[in-house]
C-alpha cells in the first residue's frame, strides 16, 4: 500500500502535470455520458453515475496500482447491483433508498476487494477459466445490448434474463416512438461507424495514430453535445421522446449506506462476493495489460485493496459499485495519462460539471445515452475465445457456451455460478480419468514411450505402465481398473513396473490403493516395482505402508528396472 | 444385471441348499434384534426393522451382485432418514404417516441407486476420499452410540447434534431409572467382553475359528433372549423398564409410499442422494471385500442395481431405506452361504417371525437394544484411518476430522458435505500451487533432476524447468510468477527449456498464458522450448498459436535440449 504516492513528489509533478491535465480533463469529460447511462442500468437516476465517479477515482489514484487506470462505474457491474438488488430489495422501494442500498453494496464489495487484498487472495482468481470470464462478459454485454432496446424505441422493457426482456419487448413494441427511434439509431449507427471507420480515416488524413484514436473515441461526446442540442431546439421532448431531464445541481451529499437487517445482509453478501470477483478480474486484466505495455509492474493485491478503497470510498457518497474499465482508461492513456494526477483533474472535471453545469443536460435523449451503451459495450462480445476454445480445448468452449447462455436465460449470477461450477466439474472428471500409457524401449535409449505411438521394445513378462496424472481419491478406481486391464492384456506378466514421472502427488486413498494392488498381485506371484518416483512423492511415501510392503524395487530410472527385470537375452517384440 | 440367478441352477441348489439353509436360519434369528434397534434410530416403531428386511432380502437375492451380502437396515442408513425427515415433516406427524414418507424415502433412495446403477456411475463414489468416508462413519457412530444413552438410562434425550444431545441429556439425568440402567450396563458389558475375549476363548478350548467366531457373533441373540426372560420374570415393566411392548402379528401391508407435494419432494431429494451415496459406499466396501476373500467378481454397477432393487422393493412394504451391513454379512459368510438362497430362507424365518412369534419379544427391554446398537457401532469408529492420514496425508486427516466433527456437531448431512467440499477444495488449492522444479543432468546421463536434491550439472544461459503439474486455469498465474521468479534467479539465460514430462493436460488459459510468455520472452530476448511432451499433450496442441509462434523448439528429450542447446564446451557448475 502506497500511504504517499510517489506521483505527488515535486519532480514527478514538474515533468508530468501538463500531460496529467489534458488527459484528466479529457477523461472527466467523456466518461460523463458513460457514467450516466450506467447509472441507468444500475437501476438509478442518471446523476449517480457522476456520484459513483468523484470520490473512488481520488481513492484509486492515493492507494491503487496502476498508474493510468481510470474507475468508476462499468456497465456489467452496475447491471449486476440492480439484478441483486432486485431480487433482495421489496418492489416499490423508494428511489432514495435504493440509493442508500446500491452504496451499501459497494460498501461490501469494498470490503470484501479489501479483505482480499490484505489477505493476498489475488490468485484465487485465477479459478476463473478464460472460457468462463469471456462467456461471462460476452453473455452480459449481449443482455444489456438488448436491455438499451427500451431507450432506443422508448417502450417499456423489464426483466433480468433475456427471456423475460423479449416478451416484455413484444409486448409494448406498438408503443414504439418514432423520433426516439430515430435519433437512437442515428445515434447508434454514427457511433459504431466512428469504431469502425473514424480512426484509420483520420490516419489516413495525415493525423499521428494516437491522436486519431483519441478523436475517435471522444465521438460519444460530440453525439452527446449534438442530439442534446437538436432536442432542445426542436423541443423532442413534445414529440415524446424521453431525456434526461433537470439533474439535481450539487455535489453529492455525504450519507452513510443502509443500515440492514441480519438477513438482508446474507443475501447481499453472495452477490457482492460476485460483483467484487468480477470488479477484480475486469480490472485487472485492463490494469495488467496498460501495465505491460508501458512495461510497469502490476501487482494484483495492491490492485485489491485500490479498487477496495475506491468502492469504500464511494459508498459513503451514494455511490454504487465501481472498478476499472476499459474505454476510460484506454483514453486516459491515449490522452498521454502518466501518473494518477490525471485521474484527480478527471474527478475534479466531474465535480465542476456537477456543480455548475447540469442544466445542460436536460434535453440529452436517453435514447443517446443507450445507444452510447450499445456501441460501448458491442466491444466486449468476444467470439475469438470460443472459437479458439472449441479447436483447442472443448471443455471451455462449452464453459463458455454455459455461462453465456446462463447469464442471458437465468440471470448473471446464475449463469456465472453454471460456468464455474461446470469448469471445476470438468477438472475432476479429468483427473479422474487419467492417461495411462503402456511404456516401451525406444531402440536401445533411456528413453520409454507408449507403444502404441511409437516403435519400442516390450518383454512379456514386464509391464511398464506410465501413470499420467497424479493419484488421488477421485481416480483410485479408474486407475486400478485400467492396471488390472492391462494385467489381463498381457497374462504371462511376472512383474509390473509403474512409472511414476508423471505423478506429482499421492494421497491416502491412493496409497491404500497401491497397498492393496501390492497384496493382490502378490497373491497372484507378480511383483510390483516404481520407477522415477519424484522427490516430493518420496518424501510423501518415506514410511508409508506401502513402501515397507512393496513387494518390487524403486528404482530412479526405467532404465534401471528394465535392466534388472527384463529377461537375459531380451526377445524384441516390436508395436506399431 | 441377472434376470435368472445362476444360483437357481438346479445342480447351484442341490450342491448348497444345506449350507444357504443353515446361514439363512442363523442370519435370520440374528439380525431380528438388530433390526428392531434399528427401526428405533430411524424413528419408527421396532416393528419396522422386521418389515424393511423381508422383502429388500429376496430382491437383493434376485439381483444383487454379492453372492453372500445381507441387505436390511443399518445403523448410519437410519440415522439419516430419521434426520432428514425430522426437519422436513411437520412436528406431530402421525406414526402412520410418518412411516409412509420413511418409505418415500427408500422409494427415492432406490430410485436413485438404480439410475446411477444403470448409468453405469459407480466410478463417481471415487470421490468421497477414505478420510471423508471414515470420518463420516467414525462421527456419525459416535453420534448413534451417543444417542443410546436414552435406553440405556431410560430418559429422554432429544436433537440431532452432540450438543443439544447433551444438553437435553444433563436436563433429563435425575430422571434415570435403575433396573434400566443395570439391565442396560450388563447388556452392553457382556456383548462387549464376548466380542473381545469370546471367539479367542473357544478356540482356545478346541473349538474350530470360524465356529467360534460365529458362536460369538450370536451373542446379543442370546443377551436377548436371557434378558427378555429375565424381565418377563421379573415384571420388571412394573419398576419402570422400557420394554418393546406387543408387536402387531402378520406380515406388513403392502402399502404405496407417501405421495408428496412438490416442495417437500425437493426437501426430500438431496437428503435421498446422501443416504444413497452413503448407502452404497458402505454395501459396496462390505461386498468388495468378501468378494475379494472369495475370490469372486465384484461389479459396483450391479451392485447399484440391486440395492436399488431392495430399496424399492421394501417401500412398498412400508420399509425404510436398507443397505449391505458389514456384520450381517460377516454372520452370513460364517455360517457359511453360499448363494443368495441364504437370503431367501433368512426373510422367511424373519417372515415366520412376524406371523407366529412377535408376542415372544414382549418383554424385550429396550436397553437392551440400545446395548446391542452401541456394541455394534463401537467396532465402526476407525481411528487408524486418521492416524494414518496424519502421517501421510495431512490433508486427508483434516478431512476426516472435519467431517467427523462437522457430523457430531452440525448432523449428519451438513458434516459429509463440509467434509466433501473441504477435500474438493484440498484438490484444488494443491493443483494450483504446482511443485516446480530447476532440473539439470545427472553426470553425462540422459537423466534431469532437482538441483537442490541431487549432483547435477547446470549451465548459466540455459534453464531447465520441470513442471509437476498438468497447466489449467487454476494454476496458470502460480506457474508464470515462478517461471518468472527462477528467471529473475538466473539473469543470463537466453534459454529456457520447460521440460513437460508431468504435464498431462493444457487448457486454453495455459495454452495462452504459455503464448504470453512467450511473447513476453521474446521481447527479452529469451528463447522458450518445451521438452518431453507427451503424445496426448501433443496432440492437444496441434495447430494451436502456442506452437505456432513459440519461438524456440519442441524436443523429445531433455537431452536433445541440452546437447542443442548448452554453451559448446560446458563449463561445469556443480550443485548440491
Amino acid at each position: 500500500m502506497k500511504y504517499s504516492p510517489s506521483w505527488l513528489q515535486q519532480d514527478h509533478l514538474r515533468q508530468y502535470w501538463r500531460d496529467d491535465l489534458v488527459a484528466g480533463i479529457v477523461v472527466g469529460i467523456l466518461v460523463i455520458p458513460q457514467s450516466l447511462g450506467y447509472a441507468l442500468l444500475a437501476g438509478l437516476p442518471p446523476v449517480y453515475g457522476l456520484y459513483a465517479a468523484i470520490l473512488p477515482t481520488l481513492a484509486y489514484a492515493w492507494i491503487g496500482a496502476s498508474n493510468t487506470q481510470a474507475v468508476g462505474p462499468v456497465a456489467i457491474t452496475s447491471v449486476m447491483t440492480a439484478q441483486a438488488l432486485f431480487l433482495i430489495l421489496p418492489a416499490h422501494t423508494a428511489l432514495a433508498d435504493y440509493a442508500l442500498f446500491a452504496a451499501l453494496m459497494a460498501a461490501l464489495v469494498g470490503i470484501m476487494l479489501l479483505l482480499a487484498g490484505l489477505l493476498r487472495l489475488g490468485w484465487l482468481t485465477q479459478f476463473m477459466s478464460r472460457g468462463v470470464v469471456a462467456g461471462f462478459i460476452s453473455g452480459a454485454a449481449l443482455l444489456i445490448a438488448i436491455g438499451q432496446l427500451k431507450h432506443l424505441l422508448g417502450i417499456k422493457l423489464q426483466g433480468d434474463t433475456l427471456i423475460k426482456m423479449l416478451q416484455s419487448g413484444w409486448q409494448h413494441l406498438g408503443e414504439t416512438n418514432l423520433p426516439t427511434l430515430w435519433i437512437g439509431l442515428s445515434a447508434l449507427l454514427t457511433l459504431l461507424a466512428a469504431r469502425r471507420w473514424l480512426s484509420s480515416s483520420l490516419v489516413r488524413w495525415g493525423i499521428p495514430p494516437r491522436f486519431a484514436s483519441l478523436l475517435s473515441r471522444m465521438t460519444p461526446v460530440v453525439v452527446v453535445i449534438l442530439t442534446t442540442a437538436l432536442s432542445a431546439m426542436l423541443g423532442l421532448e413534445q414529440d415524446g421522446v424521453r431525456i434526461i431531464g433537470s439533474l439535481p445541481a450539487g455535489l453529492p451529499a455525504f450519507l452513510l449506506p443502509a443500515l440492514p437487517d441480519i438477513q438482508t445482509l446474507q443475501q447481499m453478501l453472495p452477490a457482492a462476493g460476485l460483483i467484487a470477483l468480477i470488479a477484480f478480474i475486469s480490472s485487472a486484466s485492463v490494469a495488467q495489460s496498460f501495465a505491460r505495455k508501458r512495461k510497469e509492474r502490476f501487482d494484483a493485491n495492491d490492485e485489491l485493496i485500490g479498487l477496495g478503497w475506491a468502492n469504500l470510498a464511494g459508498s459513503i457518497n451514494q455511490g454504487f459499485p465501481v472498478t476499472g474499465g476499459f474505454s476510460r482508461t484506454a483514453v486516459n492513456v491515449e490522452a498521454g495519462a502518466q501518473t494518477p494526477l490525471a485521474g484527480v483533474i478527471s474527478a475534479l472535471v466531474m465535480a465542476l460539471v456537477l456543480w455548475l453545469f447540469t442544466d445542460w443536460f436536460y434535453a440529452l435523449p436517453l435514447a443517446v445515452l443507450g445507444a452510447s451503451i450499445m456501441a460501448a459495450i458491442a466491444n466486449l462480445i468476444d467470439l475469438d475465445t470460443v472459437k479458439q476454445a472449441w479447436r483447442f480445448d472443448r471443455a471451455d468452449a462449452w464453459a463458455y457456451l454455459v455461462t453465456a447462455l446462463g447469464v442471458m436465460l437465468l440471470g448473471l449470477q446464475m449463469g456465472l455460478l453454471a460456468g464455474l461450477l461446470l469448469s471445476f466439474a470438468t477438472l475432476l472428471w479429468r483427473s479422474s480419468q487419467p492417461h495411462l500409457a503402456v511404456v516401451g524401449q525406444v531402440g536401445d535409449s533411456a528413453h520409454f514411450r507408449n507403444v502404441q505411438r511409437h516403435i519400442v521394445r516390450t518383454w512379456p513378462t514386464l509391464l511398464l505402465l506410465r501413470i499420467d496424472e497424479s493419484l488421488y481419491f477421485g481416480n483410485t478406481q479408474s486407475v486400478l481398473d485400467r492396471i488390472e486391464s492391462e494385467l489381463n492384456a498381457q497374462p504371462r506378466v511376472s512383474d509390473l513396473v509403474l512409472v511414476m514421472s508423471a505423478v506429482n502427488h499421492i494421497d491416502l486413498s491412493a496409497q491404500q490403493m497401491l497397498e492393496e494392488l501390492n497384496g493382490s498381485l502378490l497373491a497372484r506371484r507378480i511383483r510390483l516395482h516404481l520407477a522415477e518416483l519424484k522427490g516430493p512423492v518420496m518424501d510423501l511415501l518415506q514410511g508409508t505402508p506401502l513402501l515397507r510392503t512393496l513387494s518390487g524395487q524403486r528404482y530412479i530410472t526405467t532404465l534401471d528396472a528394465v535392466q534388472q527385470l527384463a529377461p537375459a537375452p531380451p526377445p524384441p517384440e516390436y508395436h506399431l
